[in-house]
């Protein structure tokens, strides 16, 4: 069933969530009719904001509840605090509302379970808005690696090293998730910024899959270390001096796949460092390398020189980037806030499930379950379950949709 | 008791033998009196170089157990092949000789408590001629960890990058060792260029530990597709065309140490790719990275943008490279082999242990075979054997001797 337009609700109104919203109250095809957070000033900014740049006042509530026993709303986007993506996207499946969830790592395995078997029982699709899937980087390396170039896939790196020690040390000032977890759990906290393209180059869930995973956490210092030297300049930051946090500084990652390939994952983000999702893609006919943006193929120089990625990147450049750059860029972190957005809203028009669905949400997100049960065990390795219960030896094929994540578009 | 020469035997003479005798030779204070190997060609293209090179003819004989019972033998260098380095070494600190052993990993965790036991028992000093320990970026990062400059070391990376396809698949050839390796084990065969100077930096047995270990391994599929691509053209390959490798491409292992740090290595050496050891080391206040020659200092640049490494290079220049440089860089691989052999000889003249010890030499060659043991387990965490039996609580102060990894020496 096609339709033209779409009611959309948006749960959870922190800084990502006024930011996706906003993407998402630009586009003609879709009305932002309710917006929920559990603060009060976050909701009536965002709804004076909305107000003010000619929307329409949406509905407000302080409980999603609202939101999901709304018959209006077709569907809802989740920005709320990681921990509560799951269960909220769980209900509103449940209350048959077309699910956009932002990333997040999963608490436990028996939720994303619980997830996949929510989606088989109300045929409600459910997506994991990984931007980063529709990263132009990312989506040239997808072309690539269907076009053979890379050869046979051996190994893969990926991660997201970031310097957040100052976003989560204000956490209790500026209302923020991450210090929670950090305060209280270790492991791989955020992996699907690196695995979410990387688990497609592999075709996980279609072909292949996760079998194990192996994780192992370094000491925490780094929060610390920032307290210590900025206690006395900013503010909030005296009720966790000398707090013993539990998450590792670099939580280092191994996950192997049912055809041989591993994939190495890194999480750092309390340490001072540039900004990197640490990519690598290598085959047995070359290897590319985000950190010096750089690729090698085999026979391309006989000094064995790594080369600029560059001229691939355009030679490769992916059948949605080259039409989103005649269309026109937009949107956050570099365009692909938008694009991930589209896919979700394309999806609905369409009446078909989503590029990312529920059974890649539910792996992605076990990782970081599957991540702290290993850090837990010493770095013992953890079965990786098949959320697919076999589904994935046999795909169905495909769709050629301008938004596919499975094929390269002619559309 | 100190001397000023040392007459030294070299047991394998294949091109590493050949290479590092070779610097041996140019030695004034070292007599290479005796050489060994399996294969009388090598024996005697070695005798007849020496001899051409205006050195006397040394002994030569096909069977090592000749050399270890030579009076006039004060010290050997063992150059043979991998599996075979621990045997030879524990003989000869039986038989009272100073050993240098070239690089390798062990076949087993009992032969590494053996050879530690052995050097108890004769109190011989027992060497890894790890070349990479003195290399000059190492050195300088030795240096800066000392002087604090990253802080708190909190991650580190390193690894074994290299592009040996061809040495491999024609190793029936040219009767290396490597080709039986890849033929029947699975693990990360050759840790010690990278965990050598990253042990040093992380005061390992000296205050510091390695604890456990868990590592991973890809599928093989490099040699096949190389020996497909070539057998028609290149001699030697038919015979191992379609065979069934058992060594991994890339193997990934995590190290944990006693206070927390983490050490990830990389073993990737039959796929194409540029050479590369991975080097990596990240603590509080930054961090360094080898492929881009890159480091980030807290507060350097607001941008969080990495700084070239050369003026760092320069500025914390190790005083031994400072006087090497002086007195002129010689030997191959940019001069560290030339050092790593100096270091030996006057450990020798000096009658002292050697830089890199007996319980070095074991930790360093454990990790392949707990490598090979985590693979075949799974990835399965394996506890890391305190070979020192806590002597590495309280460490005998290091002395200040030019080649010293243990301080930045003043002499």
């Amino acid at each position: 069933m096609k339709t033209s337009s779409v009611n959309m609700a948006v749960i959870g109104l922190g800084g990502r969530g006024r930011g996706m919203g906003g993407n998402l109250c630009q586009m003609p095809d879709v009305n932002v009719i309710a917006i929920c957070d559990v603060y009060p000033d976050r909701v009536e900014a965002t709804a004076a904001d909305m107000e003010s740049a000619g929307h329409p006042r949406p509905f407000t509530t302080l409980d999603y509840h609202d939101i999901l026993a709304m018959p209006s709303v077709d569907a809802v986007l989740i920005t709320t605090s990681w921990q509560t993506h799951l269960t909220i996207a769980i209900e509103a499946m449940k209350a048959g509302k077309y699910v956009a969830s932002e990333v997040c790592g999963s608490c436990s395995v028996d939720q994303c379970w619980e997830l996949v078997r929510t989606y088989q029982e109300t045929k409600i699709p459910c997506m994991l808005i990984e931007n980063c899937n529709y990263g132009r980087e990312e989506m040239a390396l997808l072309n690539m690696v269907k076009q053979n170039v890379f050869g046979e896939l051996i190994h893969l790196r990926c991660g997201y090293e970031h310097d957040l020690r100052g976003e989560i040390s204000h956490g209790h000032l500026n209302r923020h998730y991450r210090l929670d977890n950090y305060m209280n759990r270790n492991g791989d906290l955020y992996p699907t910024h690196g695995a979410g393209p990387m688990a497609k180059l592999l075709n996980i869930n279609r072909g292949n899959r996760f079998t194990s995973l192996v994780s192992v956490a370094s000491k925490a210092r780094g929060l610390n270390e920032y307290v210590d030297a900025h206690v006395t300049e900013l503010p909030g930051l005296s009720e966790i001096k000398g707090y013993h946090f539990t998450q590792g500084d670099v939580v280092t990652t191994i996950i192997t796949c049912a055809h041989g390939e591993t994939l190495l994952l890194t999480h750092d983000t309390t340490l001072p460092r540039p900004y990197s999702r640490g990519g690598y893609v290598q085959g047995t006919k070359g290897l590319w390398m985000e950190e010096n943006y750089s690729l090698y193929l085999e026979g391309m120089d006989p000094g064995h020189k790594w080369q600029d990625f560059k001229p691939y990147l355009e030679k490769y450049e992916h059948p949605l980037w080259k039409w989103y750059q005649e269309e026109g860029v937009r949107g956050g972190h570099g365009g692909m806030d938008y694009l991930v957005l589209r896919a979700f809203v394309e999806s609905f028009m369409n009446g078909e499930d989503t590029p990312l669905n529920a059974y890649d949400f539910a792996t992605m997100t076990a990782i970081t379950a599957l991540s702290e049960q290993s850090v837990a065990a010493g770095g013992m390795p953890q079965p990786f379950p098949d959320f697919t219960n076999g589904r994935w030896l046999v795909p169905a094929p495909a769709k050629d949709r301008r938004y596919s994540l499975d094929l390269i578009p002619t559309v």
